[in-house]
């Protein structure tokens, strides 16, 4: 991608089937070189500079500032569009919409209108580093400045972004603040050491934080110092959970997409089976497994744009979300995560049953999906994700929310 | 079921929403004695009469001849609904939709007007002689009449229905001829002959045709004595293969309720687990397998929807709809049945696992959702249907129309 | 089977090899009409009689007394080809032949030998009436008599034997004493309330004991009226569970050796194929499935088979085995039971992929086979056993006994 | 392991028990370091040198010649545990035995006496370049020499060997003739082109042969220039493919090992949690998950050794081996890599769900073991080995010899 010839976009789309038509094409870009690019490991300046020129980072912004006034299911089809072609890629963005999204979850009136603006206007592509299970970035007040100061094992995006949400405890409360700061400043210090089995391109890795200063007006959501908390507050957990789902199901689809083009171009009929074909594409045991993830893929893409339907509900309201409504759409988004894990991993490694032994050459790289995958996937245990559904299925019961349910 | 107080509804529901509610109470009815009724396997005449009392017959029909008007989303939605609470009912309740239909595939204006009119405001249950591997109702021509005589290995729903569809073909040609003719005639002769596994009160036995008269007038989408075909014939298999897919998912959506209700009221705690819990429910493999079972329909369920939104797609213009965009729809339609079969069969089997070892007492019944989607869902293979989706998942190929594809 | 030519064997096998090819005989008389005893589910005195008939009642009796004079070895691949032919039956010798060597796990010596020769000598076929989750068999003394009163609620073949193994708990005590007593007398009374999904034949339901009267010399290991553990008692429940897995190994078998006499037989190939076969076992389906299974079981297999030399292993030495010998053996057992019931319950089910729609006749009985695995296999919950496999993998920790572990 | 303190051996085993520990120690010296060796990515020459070391080169060699003297029984448990320290090695250990071993497969009894005194003494390592899907290795003769020429797609261990065993065959004919030719010459050139997924220091690339000459007297099995076929020279295949499936069950030993002892030590409990432990090894789906695939794996192991009985059978007859016999074994192999594999990638991916998100890390390493089986199980299709199984199943039939069954 990176060494392709320059694409321009002059127009925005203007329907939110263009924006997916959108999407395909800087999937299409990211999907000519993302084996080397993963390989490589560099720092994906260019990719965030793709989703600029494209407009893609500006989706969910207000049109009357160039924003694309599209809506989560948008989004989220978006995402997945761009995972086919780059997982990475399609993490950045996801979590960039999120924190885009984050000034609506937490903070004023006043706060959203000016974030969106600026935002729109300028572009910004967000990072963020607020792993919740680090409680290691403190708040001391300092007049009318909070000072952030500590560490993040994990900052996704944060040090290819323009801005970055800060979260912390201010010191001796448990007050969490939420705050946007640039991400180039001296203050904020990368380590370089996301070095893991997949999604390689995401700089996911810790951040030392030191005296970032964020004056008080801009602490989301604080009035006089002070936070009203409302359920749709708590909405950033399902709603970067279906992020997740849908980002390993576009890398599902892009591992299908891939192997299938390598099965019909390359991978020869076995020739010593008991009724010889004369292409692999001609072999049951091919097009069988074909049809069975194709079919895996197609139900759980189907749970995910039905979970996102239950998204678009509450954001029509949320000023008067219910915690029954909230969580019983966490509970929905944990069943599409479960069914994009399981598939996504199961398509990621079965590609090969039906590419063949030379598949397995580093230049292919048909690897990258389930490492892909695997890795991300981790995030937080599958097998707790199950047990909310089963008690939802069981007894009726929603999860309470935390920071991962 | 039958031996409960009447039930009585007045009036027709005036939306999709409320036909599925009805649809929901004539399951709940269904369910108090689905395990007894299973067991006798008596000739399902109350059944039949239910369908008709609540006005589910009629969903399909005309809203001026006192029909539903509605489509076949909530069909499909209905036959789910019904299928939860017996597998048979919702079998015979989804066929008699398909053969209601049948005048729209093949039959001229006039005919559907007609048809449709008469079904409705007489609220004519259908059943079928239909099975396309046989091919032995050879039809005579006598005068204006045709004269089928044969047998069909399969005639589902026949006998408990005011009408049944005959198929044949024209004695020395190809010409298949579809046509509505009275259930209880002496030509048509029940062998009573259904014994099976599963879906044991949906009288899919043979049936003997001895000479069933009917005017060539009848003859559906005959004009003068020729029959012109468009796409939208074709429709039928995929209309069917729809149907079946959600008689599983409504099979297997009451397996997983039912199973709930039991080990919530019935199901003990391991007394010899490392850590024993004070109730089953609180164990975290029970909680798990119900997220995962519950994850897996709800995926199905989605995918299934989606495939109706196809089929409502191709009815808004039946007269232009193309090969390939039937070809489409059936292959989304084979993936959707695929995922109910196999998430059926699993929740029909796994549920023991969460509901324990005295659960298999017949009284219980628990059995019956797994020998229900087995017994039917063999109907075709579904390793033929992967391999459709495989071809069109690798190739980009869909299936010619034939009598299962 | 009962109404076959009548079948008499005039002398034992010599060898182990010649036992196993004794129950072969045995176990295809059974098959033969095994599908309609299980639907008449009449209590099984012929086929006691068939396992006395062909002496398989006395494999593991003293070869001094007319005994085949095996080992466990042995016991555990005849109850395997036993129960390939009928599930019900393979599990009553199960039974049988642990209630046989249950002197040798609790008894003195001199009991032992007593028990052992008059056992042998008279072909006493046993049944028992131990289950361990009822507390309620209570023991009072009277004089040099010992008096069970209360009840069961498992007391599989006690009906058709001839000795009864009887558990109860001196009242006011923690003493669990075990008896044989004979199971034709007016102080038992059996409540023929087993009617359950599969395993019918197994006479499995409720026991009254009142007032049945023992010496207490035949209180087994009692000397002096207090009994000695040692950790060779304990080797009950492995025993018993390798037996289960041994009958469920059988049952798979039998399965898939019915199905594909039946897929040669008569399923047809797919005549809507993409590429049509002449037939159905030149269908590459059909024959990776079989492949499939056959694999899973022949591994299966395997693994009882190592679990059954780690029995043989201990039993060269009692008296000396230590708590980690016996712990170790019960995890692989445990291991093996898993392996058995999951290949067991897909085999079940999945026969019918490849026999065809037709097969779900209720004359071919196809679904016993899952039945009587999806019966028997939550005699305690399989995720525990699960659970204790993991801690020894992960923790290196062998279960307490208990009644299950 | 490379730059571990040096380990020496003085003496050999003696029992197969005694082998089998020194394969362990072998494995734990290069478990150390198998990430970093991987990622090196370097020739593999230390680690043949411990392989000499150890003495397990010549495990297979005549007592006499300071051979081992073991059977294949003994070789295959060797290369398993060797495996399960580090997977490319264990790999070509297999190989080495195989090439080994050609000679009693191919060789007339004075060159089988040669060979395997001079290999013993000598400590020779073999590679081969035998792949039989390329033919392009064509011999022509030059007085009393076979000059090969032409070009091998996969050249496993060459490299690093002492020897080579080739395959080529004689221009203008069909017979093929396999010799040993010294690996270190001019006349073969290694591309070094082996970049692959996984197995990654197997040295399997390609090489050029460039008229290596070797003398008719040492062309394997002929006399007077023709050679005499037995079913025993077929058992290569079989032989190599149980190889296959005791490196992948070593590999995923080691998976199983090292996630368990991540898993103690590192990995957290899951802190939001319906139930929140304090140890990640208190988890129920922890401990159920290990527990699961520890008895898959198990299984797997305990067919593999059956499957070696069935060779150490037909190794007591060599010349009598008949083609039943010999088949029989094939399909039997040929379930035990079917369950090698599908048991091996389960664990190599699942293994994730019980370490967590920082097992993915890549200083950690832990997805080394799914690639290096995802990488060899493609040698052959798995679908066409489960056909062949079935048709054994089914029908009774075994696969005819060829150079992949």
């Amino acid at each position: 991608m990176t060494t392709s010839a320059p694409h321009t976009w002059t127009t925005a789309p203007a329907t939110a089937d263009g924006w997916i038509d959108r999407a395909r094409e800087v999937a299409t870009l990211l999907a000519t070189d993302a084996v080397e690019r993963d390989r490589a490991g560099a720092t994906p300046h260019a990719e965030v500079a793709l989703l600029k020129d494209s407009g893609l980072v500006v989706l969910l912004g207000p049109v009357e500032h160039g924003g694309g006034g599209q809506d989560w299911t948008t989004a989220y089809r978006v995402i997945r569009e761009v995972a086919a072609g780059d997982g990475s890629v399609g993490q950045l963005l996801g979590y960039h919409y999120l924190w885009f999204w984050a000034a609506r979850l937490v903070a004023t009136p006043e706060q959203i209108a000016a974030v969106e603006e600026q935002a729109t206007r300028d572009r910004w592509f967000f990072g963020g580093a607020v792993n919740p299970r680090d409680n290691d970035l403190v708040i001391t007040e300092d007049g009318d400045d909070l000072v952030f100061t500590g560490r993040k094992s994990f900052s996704t995006g944060s040090k290819v972004s323009d801005v970055t949400v800060l979260e912390g405890v201010i010191e001796g409360t448990d007050k969490h603040v939420f705050a946007i700061v640039p991400s180039a400043q001296d203050a904020i210090v990368f380590n370089d050491d996301w070095d893991n089995l997949g999604q390689r391109l995401t700089e996911s890795g810790s951040v030392e934080v030191r005296g970032v200063r964020v004056p008080w007006a801009q602490a989301a959501g604080y009035v006089d110092r002070e936070f009203t908390p409302r359920v749709y507050n708590t909405l950033n957990v399902p709603l970067i959970q279906l992020v997740f789902a849908n980002f390993y199901l576009g890398i599902a689809k892009g591992a299908l997409t891939t192997a299938a083009t390598y099965t019909r171009d390359r991978t020869r009929p076995w020739p010593y089976a008991v009724e010889v074909k004369d292409a692999a594409v001609a072999e049951f045991h091919v097009l069988e497994t074909y049809g069975d993830l194709q079919a895996k893929l197609w139900a759980a893409e189907a749970l995910a744009d039905r979970a996102a339907t239950l998204i678009e509900a509450i954001n029509t309201h949320p000023d008067s979300v219910t915690p029954r409504e909230r969580g019983e759409a966490a509970v929905v988004i944990a069943a599409a995560k479960q069914r994009a894990v399981d598939v996504g991993l199961e398509i990621g490694s079965r590609v090969f049953e039906v590419t063949g032994a030379r598949a397995t050459t580093n230049s292919v790289g048909l690897d990258l999906y389930w490492r892909n995958i695997r890795t991300h996937s981790l995030h937080d245990p599958i097998a707790h994700k199950r047990a909310e559904v089963g008690r939802y299925a069981l007894l009726g019961e929603v999860p309470e929310p935390t920071w991962y349910t």
